[in-house]
């Protein structure tokens, strides 16, 4: 198993290489298999490694599942945060910001069905964690579009602004789900249209 | 167990009433712990009857969900041919096809999460049935696309129309993740405001 950049991005390096292993055979088989169908066996096996080893770093599946929910979505959260810090014009910021989102969709879309779709096999502690990193995101794009609104940039009812923002990322997120290595563009290609699509959207076409 | 009425609608009643019963039980059980975790002696139980009596009318757990798949395609893609035959202008077409094709996706999310997540799960012959559906799905949307630029009413680059087309698509797909019981707004509100956003992102808005 080599480990794509986008992963490698996600699990930053001090974590001990026994650990990334397992984190790495576990998408690999969350995506394969679904999450409730794989055992920590599974998972022990494809990392190389015997169970007992594996819960020397992990406790349980869920505790996988949450370490690679939790990284995913602070990372996607740090994507956006980025894009909104790189201008100051909401347009810009709106561009860049789905661009990011969109590419990090496409490229990671194997991580990205994985922490869209087990969200509610999370344990209720990392739940409202990740529940609180999603509310930040979309927090962040309702902004971006509160401030176009203001400077006469967009143009979203108030009644609908939460709406658009859901739309925003759930067009982004549902990337993943249909994105594959046999897709005639590449993940820039479609963060540029889809950050055209979404210009559109919110009135700044 | 009772039948909501987004269902009675996939399942035409010429079906056995066991076979209902069975195809209920197959969707909540596939939603609740998701398609590899479900065995068919599972369905069985939910369905009040023994496997044995599940194999009369399913050969296996994968027959009944090409028969859930096929059933919801064969429905959406009914519900978006129907939408488009109720106007001969592009702009009330795409209007009518997305509010119509959001909120089956938001009514229907259980349903919905199923058929288009569970995908790689069926087996070869049932995919190429769905795969046919899904293509005339979003050929529809494309010729609604294609109508609208002949006339002048949108404005959609050629070399991005299959791109839009899947946006349009994806935005409603992804609305059977993220919606449920609690969302503030109904599913006929949600398509209202969908296809307001899609109409701006082919340029009539």
């Amino acid at each position: 198993m080599t480990e794509p950049q986008h992963l490698a991005d996600l699990w930053p390096g001090d974590r001990p290489e026994a650990a990334r292993r397992l984190l790495l055979a576990a998408v690999e088989a969350f995506a394969t298999r679904g999450y409730h169908a794989t055992t920590t066996r599974d998972i022990a096996t494809a990392a190389g490694m015997s169970p007992a080893a594996l819960y020397i770093h992990y406790t349980s599946k869920a505790a996988l599942l949450a370490e690679i929910s939790r990284n995913g979505h602070a990372g996607t959260l740090a994507l956006v945060e980025a894009a909104v810090a790189e201008s100051s014009d909401p347009r810009e910021q709106m561009r860049r910001l789905v661009a990011a989102f969109t590419a990090w969709h496409a490229r990671g879309h194997t991580v990205g069905r994985i922490v869209n779709y087990e969200l509610r096999a999370l344990p209720a502690e990392d739940f409202e964690v990740v529940a609180e990193l999603r509310r930040r995101i979309e927090d962040t794009v309702m902004r971006v579009i509160e401030a176009g609104v203001a400077a006469g940039l967009f143009d979203v009812p108030p009644a609908t602004t939460r709406t658009t923002a859901r739309a925003v990322t759930s067009l982004g997120i549902d990337v993943a789900r249909w994105y594959n290595e046999r897709s005639t563009e590449t993940p820039e290609q479609l963060g540029d249209r889809y950050a055209t699509l979404v210009l559109r959207m919110v009135g700044a076409g």
